[in-house]
């Protein structure tokens, strides 16, 4: 198995913490508390912590923050009654969703390419608004009318339409995800801890079971010897499996010469 | 802010249409019926169509698949009674979840670095199984024992762990990706291409003869099996190894038995 145990140098975050500081997740008239709770915990999950919420219908919104176990970013949301006072101190807005049936006025871009557009704009010290429309209609066109661009989450035509909380999700999995992600070489191999003569010694004690228990005709046991060295160098195997394997295939041996008698 | 109007040639699904449909999305034991939903909802949102649900809680399950709107993949969902059972006709089992309080006893990749590995194994015929635990336990040590890989959705230490259903429209997301994500360079072979239930078969048929021989006490026994199925996963044993061992163990119980009387 040719797996690294543990990506060795993986970047959790692409933004440092102060940006992250810097992004606004905005909710504009979300309509269930569910869904407030699960972009709140989404939140939380990729370490964001400024939650912004437009218009909310009332009885939701203080069911959402009197849940059990709300987490501390949802009880500081700030709460606007205007999209445009929600974003007024944003220099970035983008809007997300799905564009399938309406002509979009602003550039679109999908959702893999918009890391690096709000990395360089937190680095540069500015301050970036990713907005989420209601369940119900998405963003209208007057809420896109603040957007400097619209992110598209790249889903399936025949049912494009997200649920909120898995957007929030989506979306900022995708900011923090390593702009390194991509390994650019092999992956090493594990290396077998075993030494060769080890494993001869394992393989003989295995053929001397094949022997015992007549397992094939001695015209094809070379074939068989040369075939389980092969396979026990294609294998991985640790010295503590090579031990394992060993006292099984002895005990083996001991039964059968035992119970010969 | 530098934006083209529209990606060139963004490509939507890195996995063609055929090669989706052999990935199967399994939640074991899932316990909130919301939950059920949102994970159809964003398999569908993705793309994807084979759920598969292991031991659900009765009550759970049928009210998830009576909600107004379930997907026709909710209804047509294979329901399995065990984990093994679930997974018996796939080539790449790979667990997900955070790994924080666990010391793994299998290979760990990070999200961003599962494409690649399951579109390969899906280009070559392979059929692969995305394990999502409960709510409350996330999969516990005997189901990833199962897994030949597992999957750390990179989350903060803090918060680490998500909701069931935007962890897996992350996944979903993560694997339809932009094909900017797929690897410069080709993956080595990382799987084995026998099917989990040959490789259960195989385990159980070296365990009965560790039981024939007496090879340990059996208050040992559990931890033997947990361990062997472990080792079958992290050995690449080919359909042809697996077939020759299993004759060996076959040859040798006869043995025994024959022996004994």
């Amino acid at each position: 198995l040719q797996l690294r145990m543990k990506a060795p140098h993986y970047n959790r975050f692409v933004l440092p913490d102060a940006q992250r500081d810097s992004l606004d997740v905005v909710l504009v008239s979300p309509r269930n508390p569910l869904n407030i709770g699960a972009a709140a915990r989404a939140m939380a999950n990729f370490g964001f912590q400024r939650l912004s919420v437009v218009a909310p219908f009332d009885p939701t919104w203080r069911e959402a923050r009197s849940a059990i176990g709300a987490p501390d970013l949802l009880l500081n949301a700030v709460e606007s009654s205007t999209f445009a006072e929600a974003v007024a101190d944003c220099t970035l807005v983008a809007g997300t969703g799905t564009l399938t049936w309406r002509k979009p006025e602003q550039p679109v871009i999908q959702l893999p390419e918009l890391a690096p557009l709000v990395s360089q704009e937190l680095a540069r010290g500015g301050r970036v608004a990713l907005i989420f429309g209601s369940e119900k209609h998405g963003l209208i066109r007057e809420d896109l009318s603040y957007c400097h661009l619209l992110v598209e989450i790249p889903t399936d035509p025949e049912q494009p339409s997200m649920n909120l909380g898995q957007a929030v999700a989506v979306c900022l999995y995708e900011l923090t995800r390593s702009a390194e992600s991509a390994p650019t070489t092999p992956f090493p191999s594990v290396i077998s801890a075993t030494f060769s003569g080890h494993l001869d010694l394992l393989a003989g004690v295995i053929e001397e079971a094949m022997q015992a228990v007549g397992y094939s005709p001695r015209a094809m046991q070379p074939a068989n010897r040369h075939d389980l060295r092969l396979l026990f160098r294609r294998l991985t195997l640790t010295a503590h499996d090579t031990r394992r394997i060993l006292g099984l295939f002895r005990r083996i041996l001991w039964r059968l010469n035992h119970l010969g008698r």
